[in-house]
């Protein structure tokens, strides 16, 4: 049960580096006395302060939430309690996928602060993708972490109390879920004042969906399955913004929107991202395909990352369904036959919902609130306008047709012939 | 949030006289002096207490939780949690319908017990349909019951926050709706030790279900809605049972097993025992034919039921559907056809749900634990056997193509003629 800190204030970088010396697993971990720590504040996202603390050994970050989006000011209040959410969806994921999530050293409820281990020398996923990096293991990380993150949540794996318990917690987090179910499924099909996009060039689109009912309704069965499926605890924002990498390490980070929902909205979440990455190479040029090979490379992480959810998935599926839904008494018993007919129908539900919500996270970081860097940072406005475009025309057809889509080999070759 | 009693017993006539008496209200209702009144306990239910207490001039009723299964003994123990959630959503469905609800008088939450208006002189329906009586206004009743509790506690009319609180808070009665999921989606499909039927008459369509694979997965389909899809706050075990009636008046009660889930459960639950009741009827003929009116009426009742159902939720659709879901700013603003084809969908997902646990509720009502009387008063078991079949043929129909039936009146038929 989640309860208001009752003493917060945010940090400065002094006021930190204070408050942080009497944390004895901190100074431990610093090992160096406080007076030699160096704190630097370098959030750059929309919402918390970001610190780096450093000893002259050692070094860690501190992140604190604001009560209000840092973007916006104090004109938009955002709850303190999306530290206490981040901070256990971190715990349950750590227990779940250590190896692909920072290490948690402290976690200080009454000021909304959670000290991880810092992260070096990873960098933001997007920022490599804009770079043209190619990642050799990125696939089978996230393949990895969703199959495992979505699969051990969910009633596949947890008994009924243990579940229906988590739910209810991550219920609280109620504001973090309303603003993602308002940015994503209502503000881009109206006229909603923050809603920005590349105008003149899509007026007309904007102007065609606005009109849509077929995609309104589409859109608001999406948002009807993200508020009423409550299958698994999603990560919530699991764009490539929130995964850290090397060229051998993935981490996922910043599960403040954490909630419970349909296993496909974190699918979809990392797959957009990618497919807007894709589409962005154009844009990024610096003569005709010389970008080709890179949006082949991640054309194919689309595909590696479903392929190895998927069959990471099914394994779990087989050796570790001790939860409350189709027990073994049921299945296994007989024959296994039983046992991967029911797993196909679910695997194919997964998908379904995974390709709608591709489509509609597509829409809006393009014509909503919050865009991404790989279509903003193209200064030539009619070539990104191109690029935008698309986008949008795939993710137009995953939303409409997505049960009529086989699954991320169609997307694919969907999104190679629309982009040719 | 819910907290369990601290001082609980359970009482007997004279304990709760005494324990009334210094309830203002009880006595105000009651009127005479507390000496005058007279309690009687005539609980038949599986689980609670319930008591009479009369005064000279009026009477209640004192409903209490036992912190067992009264069927079954203290060996098999229930949380007395389920009075604090029969109350919550006796509230709801007061605020809601109070006219289709009984009046509550006093919750006493460290007692779980429940004072509430003497319904009289009703009686509970399933022996009004067991004696063949028709409640002309029973189709208006339960249809209008449907669709403003269904509605009313759905993203459709709440706004986030106090839907998820409220998903939140009945998440706590995770025992009931644990049960449920066992008695109805598990057990009936394997050797399980409380399971009974008809043998040897039924033993080859048991031993045909518990091979049947594709059945077992549409019943974990079902499942999994049911554990996942936390549409509307549902009554829970909305059976003929939980309904008292005269030929004015229809009143719901018992909500104890009160969470949220997918609207069409509550509509499964009472078609089901409509349709129970329809196949029982030819085990209750005095001579051939003499009951064929009646089982008529039951259809059309289930006809008609539904009938309302669908044109009340669909006004509520089109003129108080001010929660999160398909909000206005997306529909009606341009016109209403963008409306009408979103509530036809919305409607059509109801339906699917409402077969397939119209057919799962069949199948448990006889070959699961609980069996329900206007099957089992058939004395001549080749009889029984025969209304048995029967229903368990459509059962098993309308879990494995609910997708593809249209709706009601292909249910009416396909009873009818697997009837004649």
């Amino acid at each position: 049960m989640y309860r208001p800190p009752q003493d917060y204030f945010p940090f400065d970088t002094k006021t930190l580096c204070h408050h942080l010396a009497q944390i004895d697993a901190v100074a431990t971990y610093l090992s160096t006395p406080s007076e030699t720590w160096r704190a630097e504040e370098v959030g750059d996202g929309n919402l918390n302060l970001v610190f780096i603390i450093k000893s002259e050994k050692k070094s860690l970050i501190a992140k604190q939430a604001l009560p209000y989006v840092r973007l916006v000011g104090e004109s938009w209040p955002l709850p303190l309690s999306r530290a206490y959410f981040e901070h256990e969806a971190l715990c349950r994921h750590n227990d779940i996928t250590p190896h692909l999530t920072p290490a948690i050293l402290h976690y200080d409820h009454e000021k909304a602060l959670i000290i991880m281990e810092h992260l070096t020398p990873h960098i933001i996923l997007r920022k490599g993708l804009i770079s043209g990096v190619q990642y050799p293991l990125l696939a089978d990380h996230m393949g990895h972490f969703l199959a495992e993150s979505l699969f051990n949540t969910s009633d596949l794996a947890l008994d009924g109390q243990t579940k229906k318990m988590s739910v209810a917690l991550f219920s609280e987090n109620h504001v973090m879920s309303g603003l993602t179910e308002q940015v994503i499924f209502d503000d881009p099909y109206f006229d909603a004042e923050l809603n920005r996009h590349t105008s003149p060039e899509l007026d007309d689109f904007v102007n065609n969906i606005r009109s849509d009912n077929a995609l309104k309704k589409a859109i608001q069965e999406l948002k009807t399955i993200f508020m009423n499926k409550p299958e698994s605890l999603l990560h919530g924002d699991l764009h490539t913004g929130s995964v850290m990498v090397t060229q051998e390490d993935t981490r996922i980070i910043d599960p403040e929107f954490a909630f419970y929902g349909p296993m496909g909205f974190d699918i979809g979440a990392f797959m957009t991202n990618l497919l807007l990455s894709y589409f962005s190479q154009k844009g990024h040029e610096e003569k005709q395909g010389a970008r080709d090979a890179y949006g082949e490379w991640l054309l194919e992480t689309v595909l590696k990352t479903y392929a190895i959810f998927e069959a990471e998935f099914s394994i779990l599926w087989r050796e570790r369904r001790l939860g409350s839904l189709y027990p073994e008494t049921l299945f296994e018993n007989d024959n296994k036959v039983a046992c991967e007919q029911a797993l196909t129908s679910y695997l194919r539900s997964i998908m379904v919902d995974a390709l709608g919500f591709t489509g509609a996270k597509m829409i809006r970081r393009i014509l909503g609130i919050a865009h991404v860097e790989d279509l903003e940072t193209i200064e030539n406005q009619t070539l990104r306008a191109t690029c935008e475009k698309r986008a949008l025309d795939l993710a137009r057809i995953l939303i409409l047709d997505r049960k009529s889509i086989n699954g991320f080999d169609d997307v694919v070759r969907m999104a190679r012939e629309i982009n040719s």
